[in-house]
């Protein structure tokens, strides 16, 4: 079967954390079709395990190919983390799959040469280490120093906790931290950051450069469907949200994103 | 098949909260045999829909009953919240099944009559609005103020933040809602919660009464078994804790737990 121009591009995340790369894309691309999967019954991925996280999403890769997806990208540092090659294995030939990660290197490769650059993130992507590793492998001099920030996801999730000056405190308690002393950079190395980095911004006195990998996702997937000759030509007509447990607080954030073109559904991957 | 005095206790959650009920327990019961399933796949159920914790706990419970328990707990305040009625009816009569609020719910009606009672929890067990409204069955005359602290579990499951003065006002934060003034005792409707009830006891000073489900749960367990002449009379020989996805984080808090006797098994109920 050949793929054809109007197909979607397939985007997956644990939950709301890849409709921040999903957003960017539609403004920079917006005739691409979009199938989204969130994967909010095992949200957060960032506490479970590699295997599992790679058992997921591979499951998920088989449902967006079945959407015939002319693209994956997976829109989740942590499975990106622990999954890509696995994925990039299992969907093999069929179609060209995307991760937040190698788009975020190539950026800082041009750009940071010889300096240090902070990493936020996950516990599973700041164990994994990747960053680092594909930096190496480029034969960058580029030092990563990171810190596992698990609390910032259920901290932008939390919406009742009114004192934003707490929001502020627990922020600045990770970001006071010595391992993310004298930085050039740092890498919102999760999808959910870019939702906070006003914040981030505030407490650096908008001194460091925050790197969002949103922006640089999206012309990452531009450029790929640019080189493979895929983009489409003809107006967006599809942009669906599946979602494998059904949750007010992810459809909430997703209509804050994409108001009424919100095409939003419960997809039970997992019965 | 009749129920044999050896068979094992079965306790769920989704992940490391019921081990303070299931400790607890260990205690009081030192003859009893216990199998614990912990969720982990799907931890945690604080932020999941009603129906899919009411999918999670049925299946959960289907494994306890091939694993012969004598009695199932719900160690989880949220499962208990919107699954309780649920799993005795999938249960029926073949074991006696306890949820986590029940019992504290008895504690206060004995104790706080005419009062007002402070409670925190997961936003799942706090809109479900589950105390007041056993309370009002109860026809009881003591009003239930509630908040949702979703960021709790997270907090206690963060070990990174070094900074335990930003823990403590995470707490403070919390604590300081004006729908917590002007009460008589604060129940912790997490089974997670009694890991920082030292830390909750500082912010009062003492002067509030905090209700911890964990030993109030224990005590009511042994009367269920004593009332139905299942007490164990031989010495312990089973204690296994089984999880839905193995991680390092849930290996490290249940060896402080239970140490040497420890157990640990991955289950996979959702392949």
């Amino acid at each position: 079967m050949s793929i054809i121009h109007t197909n979607p591009i397939g985007i997956f995340d644990s939950g709301i954390g890849g409709l921040t790369a999903t957003h960017a894309l539609t403004k920079l691309l917006p005739n691409e079709n979009i199938v989204y999967f969130g994967d909010t019954a095992h949200a957060p991925y960032g506490d479970k395990s590699t295997t599992a996280i790679q058992e997921y999403s591979t499951k998920i890769c088989d449902m967006l190919l079945q959407q015939n997806c002319k693209l994956i990208l997976i829109a989740c540092n942590s499975a990106s983390a622990v999954a890509f090659d696995l994925i990039k294995a299992h969907v093999g030939n069929k179609v060209k799959v995307l991760d937040v990660i190698d788009p975020v290197v190539n950026y800082i490769s041009q750009k940071y040469q010889a300096t240090s650059i902070g990493l936020i993130g996950t516990k599973t992507t700041i164990n994994s280490n990747i960053y680092q590793k594909k930096i190496d492998a480029l034969g960058l001099d580029i030092t990563v120093h990171s810190l596992a920030t698990p609390l910032l996801v259920p901290v932008i999730e939390e919406t009742g906790l009114t004192a934003i000056e707490l929001i502020k405190d627990i922020i600045k308690g990770y970001l006071s931290n010595p391992k993310l002393a004298d930085i050039n950079a740092l890498i919102l190395g999760c999808t959910h950051y870019p939702l906070i980095k006003p914040i981030i911004n505030e407490f650096y006195q908008n001194k460091v450069n925050i790197i969002d990998a949103s922006q640089i996702v999206a012309h990452a997937v531009k450029q790929q469907l640019t080189a493979d000759n895929l983009l489409n030509p003809e107006p967006r007509h599809t942009m669906k949200f599946y979602i494998s447990d059904y949750t007010d607080a992810f459809a909430a954030t997703a209509k804050l994103f994409f108001q009424e073109q919100l095409h939003l559904e419960l997809y039970p991957l997992w019965e």
